[in-house]
């Protein structure tokens, strides 16, 4: 077996569909011993470019932390984003057979749909930031119309984690790198940023599991009430995702059996596509709960992965910050979102562009000449 | 005298300071009057709107609110976001006299300059936006070259005041009315979305000595560290704004005299501008500890004010949030941002536009065949 450097394992979708479980699990192996700590000497490079513009030391804050993170990931001290892309996994969840959503299954068909036809919320806010939407069915329950959309789909939906594994361990490898390929084939196209979104009734209950069970937090601290749910319902998911624990035993020491177990087919995918993007050196910014449970998995299976992450908004899922703690990140957007979708992730581009402008655009103390010291 | 309604009361600069005390005063009554509140039809309309676009209610959060607040300003259901620009104002305090800041008072001037030559902060976030920086020296201490850059300046920076008042209620009058004809000029332009920014070293000794006096936290509570002061320095300014307010005893039931007292020229501009904004019914959105004080002021002139005002970021001058709460604001982005300018500001454009587009953009329940119901 042949891995080329900073290539993704698998290229073409046949290759990943024809695989072992074992060469997956060798694939994995090798693609989380590729994701390499960022340069720091493009770091180094990048904050003594930004301690020389008019402005008190550091007083741009985040913009200068994303600025120097990504001078680190594509390990240039001038970097460049080309383009930008939101990658969108869709897929269902068994778990729906318990009522814990407020939203009927249909509903991540019908907005699939949407999202290819450029309507969504997500549409709305990538469009606005120049980007693309790029999105996949990974798992969704219901056939779709014309079937070549289903391509990618690894299975029609999980099956009901409170009473057994959300999916083979197979099958969440199946979808990891179904997304790390997804990713892999844009990076190719030229896009240098990532944003993860995704759709799935019911999604907010495996990432709120799966939270729990990586960072040790009660149920009841990660869970929220996804698409509205009311108290009482609220305490039947929270029951839920306790007796999926319980029945799956999920050995958190293995992060795919967790995933596997608790997980689904998008936070499956979006883990991919997050170690993919850090093995290729592109940063991925993270939207809500769910991205923040897959970017915990990608965390778990490669821990380096988190140095390629760039938070956006703070979700009304408040196992979202629980997830973010480990991984160094914090919401950087209070804007009481819930759509999912990568719609607060979408509104970052701008931001991590705004970031890399003050380094090129803003003059120095010398040209512009004023006075400097130790303010 | 005669006024035209939703026209600024002095459009010519000679008229301004031709005026005598009286005339200030009388005009500030009138434009004050003039503010009113949002008007509610166009609130609902929007809210309408937003309520049938494919996601769960009321799940985009803030972009929801500023898509109704825009509509309720405008008085349309359908608001459409033309030109943007940024008011800086600069002005110099005699304060730092007293070595409340760790930059030397040249540096006002430097920067003033730096802003007219575009290699400022503000300009690189304003350009990103599309947005035009509009600098105005109000009241910089030292010479410009050439001369008119100096049209608008009231008077070469404040009087210290930890020593009596920092100017006199005329001038602070002065200063009020060229912001808001400043704004004035600008929405005659076709502007409609204002974002506010300042330089002027040592201003957030004023700030803060208007944020303590108007809200009653103590000056503890509301001052920060500036350019980057270190404890003693710290403790120092703090010192000296409680010497100011005791030695100004400001009447905080006059918020005129407060200013004039213990404010800044380029404050009382910025409170001068916001009133225009609001008048003119033009939203603007507030940068840091600076602008809060002249949001505060003029909240305390027409409290209907703050119903114009969008918050940015969360500066790292904790006053401001302190400031923003009677305001009914909170910060919105947390970037640890600390340079003024109107840098935090410029980045909440994208957002407000991004609130509009999703009601213009976004597809419906109906139009895209998507199961609403209570969620």
């Amino acid at each position: 077996m042949i891995i080329v450097k900073k290539q993704a394992k698998f290229h073409n979708l046949n290759d990943i569909k024809n695989a072992t479980e074992k060469e997956l699990e060798t694939a994995l192996l090798e693609l989380t011993k590729g994701i390499k700590d960022l340069n720091e000497e493009s770091v180094l490079e990048m904050q003594e470019r930004l301690d020389n513009k008019i402005k008190p030391h550091r007083s741009l804050g985040l913009l200068e932390d994303m600025a120097q993170q990504v001078a680190g990931i594509y390990g240039t001290s001038h970097p460049k984003i080309n383009e930008k892309a939101v990658l969108l996994m869709a897929g269902d969840h068994g778990v729906v057979a318990e009522g814990v959503s407020a939203a009927p299954q249909e509903v991540t068909r019908q907005l699939f749909y949407s999202y290819l036809n450029g309507g969504g919320g997500i549409n709305v806010l990538a469009r606005h930031a120049g980007a693309e939407v790029i999105a996949t069915d990974i798992g969704i329950a219901l056939p779709l119309d014309p079937p070549e959309l289903m391509t990618n789909r690894v299975k029609c939906g999980t099956e009901n984690m409170a009473n057994g594994p959300a999916m083979t361990r197979k099958e969440a490898l199946l979808a990891l790198f179904t997304g790390a390929k997804i990713a892999s084939e844009a990076i190719d196209r030229g896009i240098n940023l990532i944003a993860t979104g995704e759709v799935g009734i019911g999604n907010t209950t495996p990432s709120s599991a799966l939270i729990a069970s990586f960072t040790g937090h009660s149920v009841e601290e990660v869970t929220g009430r996804g698409t509205g749910l009311k108290d009482e319902a609220l305490k039947h998911k929270q029951e839920i995702i306790k007796k999926a624990i319980k029945v799956n035993q999920p050995d958190i020491s293995d992060p795919i059996d967790t995933l596997s177990k608790i997980g689904g087919l998008e936070i499956a995918a979006l883990t991919g596509a997050i170690l993919e993007a850090a093995y290729r050196n592109v940063p991925v910014i993270l939207d809500g709960i769910i991205s923040a449970a897959s970017a915990l998995t990608a965390y778990k299976i490669a821990p380096l992965s988190c140095k390629y992450m760039i938070s956006s908004h703070g979700s009304e899922e408040l196992g979202q910050r629980l997830a973010f703690e480990p991984l160094g990140l914090k919401p950087r957007l209070d804007f009481n979102m819930r759509l999912g979708e990568g719609t607060g992730a979408a509104l970052m581009f701008n931001m991590v562009e705004a970031a890399i402008k003050i380094a090129d655009e803003m003059a120095t103390f010398e040209s512009a000449s004023v006075t400097t010291g130790d303010f």
